[in-house]
């Protein structure tokens, strides 16, 4: 199981770059173990992580066992299928330590068996309580949470961020709020921001703020990739001159979507539908929206059980007085508070970041057949 | 240095239980520099580190040198000054990592040097750059940081605790508050509560929780030795039949002192005048506030630049809800925002304790003489 530990490495390296597809890692061994290739799926539309394996082993890939972190695919795109290339190439035995949940790429394990391959199906072992195969099992879904929840659920998984003071406010009384946290961890939030596809703010932040809600690099310059900006704006109050409208050359061409209840549906309270903007999202191709806040559009996505993530970045300063990080929640009594589990602690600079996982509503099967945009962005 | 190391890690060791007085270590070093004797003061009443480490090292300490976190008291109690007592046994060096900041006991290295011992003067050494001496000089204050800066000031140091939600907030909107951390915490509070010689709250966190705050181990048993318990009350609101007020056997004897603004002065705002308070608490002998809220204590606290230093425990559940751990402050824009300085992260079960301090107002001479109890308590 070292080499799958292994292809989960390699996965990991996609983070933030392949979005819409999948983390894929894939490690080819010999007959005897040894390593004679391997692969990460690097960026969308770029070769997927089985092809750039298969090239590095070339003529010894003949006979090899290919070890890979998600169910090769079966569906043929500009390349043709994962399937089949493994095939050509003379890979007799395969390890798959997740299936595909995506129905026009999935099958490929059946498909494989049909032609003669050996398939070793790790969650069927894991299934039956292999440790071995649980923990492999357990980091490949780790490292493809994102994509693998996205496509299960058919939203987009939700990271909410926000920088803090240690009594847990998001700005001051007179509404100031830049910069309660350290460059360092500024800069992580925009390693944080490239990461993602979609960047959501709801509209009392755009009026407090006004911010870009791009993504730019220490010299404050903007990136090439820029996610979706959605404005959560039930009556289309953003103004006119809103810098989050800019899509010009100081934004790098990054879109905005105002979503309004009009265009999205209302909730019971008139203002937009979160279930149903999420799910939108999910339609045209977002798997990762990173929700900036504000206080009030948080509280309603965490009460909603729309929040998979928190990263909050506590400042060592106090206030006592200004927005708290959530507000106006419907939570009424300590029984009914939303519990998560923290995943890890860290320092940047004077700020410790604290992240933290939520159970959100179904991580079950697809809710809804994916749009036409999801087949393009997989070929 | 060693020497010094090792006896401010035996002055730790009486941390929690000397207040009213310092926590001191004394190592006793032959001529060719072994450790012939260890000691460090247990208990207020007890006997002092030097004494300890005398009696360690019976007739090997002639000759020898003492190696003391503090400087040796010359003050006539109970058993007599150290200064005589080092004299007596014929040590011939001494080696000082703090001055005592006491008046009635200071004076120990001008009667050492009066009598021919040679005294190693390392807040002189450290002051001129030597960083050795600045290392053992800095981890002797710290060691001691609470007793230094309660006689430095005149009034206890004080530490804020607080359990919260990642949202800072210490309840529900509807008031409910318990439990929002886990075990663990609420285990490590009571030892934080143990070490310290006084409990303090405000008259809202009495009225809304009835709380006992007294000492009590794993199974609920109250302490033999309780903190004083201050009710910070304005006009005297404190219920008759509070459990704060008891001072019988449930509460282990526990003294309590409702502390109006008729007693101690009031404030511009009619309140409690903050400063007066703790003033008064310094001339009782307290050394060591845990202020244990509620949030408009604790922020008007911070206003007033007495809190020392915060312990946080974020526990992993959210509210959006409720009144935060630091509410009604006076902080109107960020850059007035207090500023601490994160000591160190730790975590008890699912919970993560933020550790902080911040600068207080004026930790110079002591702004007053020390009461009568506290040559009583030294002795
Ligand atoms: N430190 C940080 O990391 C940080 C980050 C962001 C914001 N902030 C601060 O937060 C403050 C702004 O907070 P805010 O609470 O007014 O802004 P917000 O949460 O960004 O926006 C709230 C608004 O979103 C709209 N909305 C639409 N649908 C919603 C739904 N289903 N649920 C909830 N809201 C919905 C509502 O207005 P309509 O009904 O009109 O649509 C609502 O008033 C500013 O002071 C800003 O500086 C700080
Ligand atoms: N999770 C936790 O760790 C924790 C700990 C404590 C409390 N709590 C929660 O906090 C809530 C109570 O909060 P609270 O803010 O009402 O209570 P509080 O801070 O305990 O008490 C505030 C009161 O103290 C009095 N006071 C006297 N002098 C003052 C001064 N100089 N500055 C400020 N206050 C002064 C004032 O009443 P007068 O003017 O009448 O004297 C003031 O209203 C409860 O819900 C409780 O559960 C939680
Ligand atoms: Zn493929
Ligand atoms: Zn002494």
């Amino acid at each position: 199981m070292a080499a799958l530990h292994r292809a989960v490495e390699l996965a990991d390296r996609g983070a933030g770059t392949v979005l819409p597809n999948p983390v894929v890692g894939c490690v080819l061994l010999d007959p005897d173990g040894r390593t004679v290739g391997e692969g990460w799926h690097q960026r969308a539309g770029g070769p997927h992580a089985e092809v750039v394996a298969l090239a590095a082993a070339g003529e010894a890939a003949r006979g090899a066992t290919a070890v890979v972190t998600l169910e090769p695919c079966n569906h043929t795109g500009r390349t043709g299928p994962c399937r089949q290339a493994l095939l050509d190439a003379g890979v007799t035995r395969v390890l798959v330590a997740v299936r595909d949940p995506w129905p026009t790429a999935g099958g490929g394990i059946a498909a494989l068996r049909a032609a003669g391959v050996t398939v070793l199906d790790l969650p069927e072992l894991a299934a039956g309580g292999d440790p071995a195969a649980v923990s492999v099992v357990s980091a490949a879904e780790e490292v493809n949470r994102v994509w693998l929840a996205a496509v299960r659920r058919g939203r987009p998984w939700v990271t909410l961020k926000a920088g803090i003071t240690l009594d847990g406010r998001v700005a001051a009384a007179d509404g100031t709020s830049r910069w309660i946290t350290s460059p360092p961890s500024r800069a992580d939030v925009h390693v944080l921001r490239a990461a993602v596809d979609t960047i959501m703010a709801g509209v009392g932040t755009v009026l407090a703020d006004d911010p870009l809600l791009t993504v730019r690099d220490d010299a404050g310059r903007p990136s090439v990739r820029q996610p979706l900006r959605v404005v959560v704006d039930s009556t289309g109050r953003t103004p006119a001159a809103a810098r989050v409208r800019d899509t010009g050359e100081s934004a790098a061409g990054a879109a905005t979507w105002i979503a309004t209840a009009q265009e999205v549906g209302a909730g019971a309270d008139g203002r937009v539908d979160l279930v149903g903007l999420l799910t939108e999202l999910g339609r045209r191709d977002r798997r990762h929206v990173l929700l900036e806040g504000g206080p009030t559009l948080a509280a309603a996505a965490l009460d909603a059980g729309l929040v998979d993530e928190m990263w909050l970045y506590v400042a060592p300063i106090a206030l006592g007085a200004g927005p708290s990080v959530l507000q106006g929640g419907r939570v009424g009594t300590l029984t009914q508070a939303h519990r998560g589990e923290l995943i890890d602690v860290a320092r940047f600079g004077p700020d410790v970041r604290l992240r933290y996982r939520f159970e959100t509503t179904s991580l079950g099967d697809p809710v809804g057949p994916p749009g036409p945009g999801v087949s393009d962005s997989m070929i």
